[in-house]
């Protein structure tokens, strides 16, 4: 019997990069949160202090500001492909590279000259999220989204479940379905091989196209399918996207079931069909599944930084 | 010497309601934070636990949905009358009374036959607030919002200001200005009276236009000030909206400073002309101020519920 | 008809300073975030942009930082008063200053041969909190605590409120009672004054002493009161103070009431005798009081920079 | 190609659950936030909106309540296994479950004669967690805590780390070093087979002595380790763990570098000998590892509910 290091990884969390491309008059800004993971030779620094491999995370955190000066920012995703590639193309000890980003949109400040050159305000709904995942056998890109919060106020019942000892909640016709959608997806293989790209691969439409449209796709498959079920509104969600996408080879989500309970006015001598409610914190039902092609490629470690998925 | 009560309050803070207006087959629904604040003969459930006069806050909160059921949930402003002068207006014991709301925005969501008429996505931008004041001495009305998450990258400077033994800081002519700006406007007394409410007044143009309007000139106040400081950027918002609404008596603003340091690249080799940028945590400045016409009504106890304000 | 600037302040915010005093093996360490808050002619800066008066918050940090090392770091209400005294003190334009510090606390880490000497675990209960301020009508103090939860199985009731038509809540000789005490109290003038503190003033027994005999007064009648509302309860401890402590003016609370509700098991065959709750989140009550001696003395601008009190 | 439903889990998430023991004078009480999770034949849900085999998170939560009552609540284990039990064995299309526990201490508060009976504070450091796995294959207790906040003021160097052309960080002999500590500890199997159970396995000392015991092991290494890298400081407290308790297969850490970096005070014509600090919020290094037997039993779906580990 012994004791041995298991899996490990670190990197420098939350580097909170803006890049201001100021080339033309019109400026525009780029806000980052980037996380980068390292995998290697580790064992030394943890069993004996031993740093000889280990490429610090005051390093890592340098380098994302250097390589944003040298290579300016794009879409979170190519900017993220540069990251990994660096650290596990320059550093031999370095074997596996996973960069996150999350990245806050901003808009143009509206005035009555029109949207102002260099004047930004926050959009606040959703933020996009990227993991970019390097190794030795290949790249994976999973992009995603988080905090987009929606809500149904007809067009969603909840009937036929099994009603044992402890249940006692009512069948309904006619609830709120409402849920904070967390949605990421990852990229087939393939789709930076130049001349294997699918014709609507994120190189050709753009990364940054290809984001708004998987959300549009949500949002739309969200609102215009009847629902039986959370379950069911999620799995149309997915089939909505891997239907129009064949760049994307999976997608997963994490939805809570945000509560809205018909508040009882009947004590007042009140009815209420439907159109007062309290909006409950907690507990709240969590829902979590991926929708995938029979024949999307392994995933290998793609999904192995991303936190909180099953 | 004697030990007595002081100044006291009691109710029920963060009644979440979601109002669904489902008089046409396109919803409109209202999602509200509702708080309030009780003050009157509140002595003895303080010395003796004698609850005679504590209408409780259970029963508050019955009351928001109650009333939401009884004349539905208009503007937030109007919701926040309506409650604050019901529990002055039936309750002896409550001499005044103060609620509190923050109104998060929704839109419709976009689907491919345009706005869907029951789906809705939460803009995350801003969140709006309200604060209704009401005593036997008259009505009060704060609306405002909270986290409007601005930047301006270029037109922001920092001069001329004194230098300590403690002072390190460099003169620049040229940084990044970020802030999330919280605004609080006290419309003038008179607002409400029918006849002699100005031609702008909230019930002409109604609360929720006004509403769009003072955030409308904030931002563009913002974009077009050229700025020397936080300060005069702050005070060019607030002279805005007073030039232009003269229904409202006073504006009060807080705002950190959202630091963003250029980043130090030349031991890389890199020049860094104002383009990559850390944007920081804490410290942060702070920054909070009033902009007020100098013949403005006495505010009376309009802020005494408004929390966090000079 | 004018517009002009109005109340002003600007300060930086949550400088977190960590002091560690080795001057024994045996080492000590203070854990802040420290605001200050300073007023003074600054209209300037405010309506021109004109910074001559403005001393810098970058410099306001560096000032914290540098007292820290030049004096050391004792009590929060000392390192506080320290602060406010020197912005006041060494800058004509500055005519007060609010300090704002919370202390984080901070225990040696038990080892089989001892509390060890230079390593510490957070101890993670309540934040301890002052408010310094000074201008030139004098100096307040207002110390207290944040995040105390705690919590009565028994000894709880709720009966004779008056019953409305929005009154559905039962009477009940038997509940839990909840809450989380923010507490915050505030010295009597002369406490500083040499030769005329009381006995029991801080600088006889020490800032530190002090805060723990208040917390543990607040502590203990909060258990051994029966309580016939929150309210209630309130007072007792606050009047627990005052009676002991003759160097404390007045005392204020700010305490949600953290709603626990029994589960109704019946639909399950079970009874529930007060055994099984559901801690709820929002919305909750929130009762805030001030308890204070008849001769008290004027609180000046004590509260002015305390935030979230009636 | 087609498209289908990958893994997915469902369930209610953060059921707030206070348990009161009544049964003597001294209550005891049992503060606890259940997750929980459940795997099974879920495509017709997904597919079709069938609700067939969805036993409903509704009914998941009255669970929770209802076992509570029938059972008591123990450690935080044993509950979590007595529900996990419940959902894969009695219903036939739940196929695994896994359970989520956070417990929050309480202490009785101190009174002058002696602990109160039946009033509580809450005890602030670490929450204790604890996931639970149970499905055809075996049943799973993965033990832990987060947000143990830890710091040494000495004893702890950094250096011989690789200089890359992005690397600026000096060597140092002397830093803080300090991290908020997330562990998670798999019990070995057979821990709960009676008679086979090592004489150190809970059932023996107790689920409750074996996590105390644990935590201290964990500080004890934390404190009394000279570091030369936190990466050493984490294998060293699992190592700890893993010596003395042989019940314990593997345990996994998460650990924030919480950097405190030393203020240059030399503009001010001061030194600073690692005296006065600024803790830094962001970035911050992230170290995660697992420490684990060479002969450790698989680990199944263990780890599969837990978030943000490796």
């Amino acid at each position: 019997m012994g004791i041995r290091l298991g899996r490990n990884e670190y990197g420098k969390a939350e580097v909170r990069l803006v890049h201001v491309d100021r080339s033309a008059s019109v400026h525009r800004i780029k806000d980052l949160n980037v996380s980068t993971r390292l995998r290697g030779d580790m064992e030394a620094v943890h069993t004996r202090g031993d740093n000889t491999n280990c490429l610090t995370t005051d390093t890592q955190k340098n380098t994302v500001y250097a390589l944003a000066r040298e290579h300016g920012v794009g879409a979170a995703e190519e900017f993220g492909l540069l990251l990994a590639r660096h650290f596990t193309g320059e550093h031999a000890s370095v074997h596996g590279a996973a960069v996150e980003l999350q990245e806050f949109a901003w808009q143009r400040i509206p005035t009555s000259e029109g949207p102002h050159g260099h004047a930004f305000v926050r959009s606040g709904a959703e933020t996009r999220t990227v993991v970019v995942t390097a190794d030795r056998g290949g790249e994976w890109v999973v992009s995603g989204f988080e905090g987009l919060t929606v809500l149904k106020s007809a067009d969603s019942e909840f009937r036929g479940f099994p009603r044992t000892r402890f249940t006692t909640l009512a069948e309904t016709g006619d609830r709120i379905l409402a849920t904070d959608v967390t949605a990421r997806w990852r990229y087939a293989a393939g789709w930076n091989a130049p001349g294997s790209a699918p014709e609507e691969a994120p190189e050709a439409v753009g990364w940054d196209a290809a984001y708004e449209r998987v959300k549009g796709l949500v949002l739309e498959a969200f609102a215009t399918t009847p629902s039986l079920a959370l379950q069911q509104s999620l799995y149309a969600m997915g089939e909505a996207v891997l239907r129009e996408r064949p760049d994307i080879a999976e997608i997963r989500f994490s939805m809570p079931n945000n509560h809205h309970f018909a508040v009882d006015l009947a004590p007042f001598g009140m009815d209420n069909p439907n159109v007062v409610f309290h909006a409950a914190d907690r507990p709240y039902g969590r829902i979590e599944a991926a929708v995938e092609r029979d024949d999307a490629p392994d995933a290998g470690p793609a999904w192995d930084s991303v936190p909180g998925f099953v």
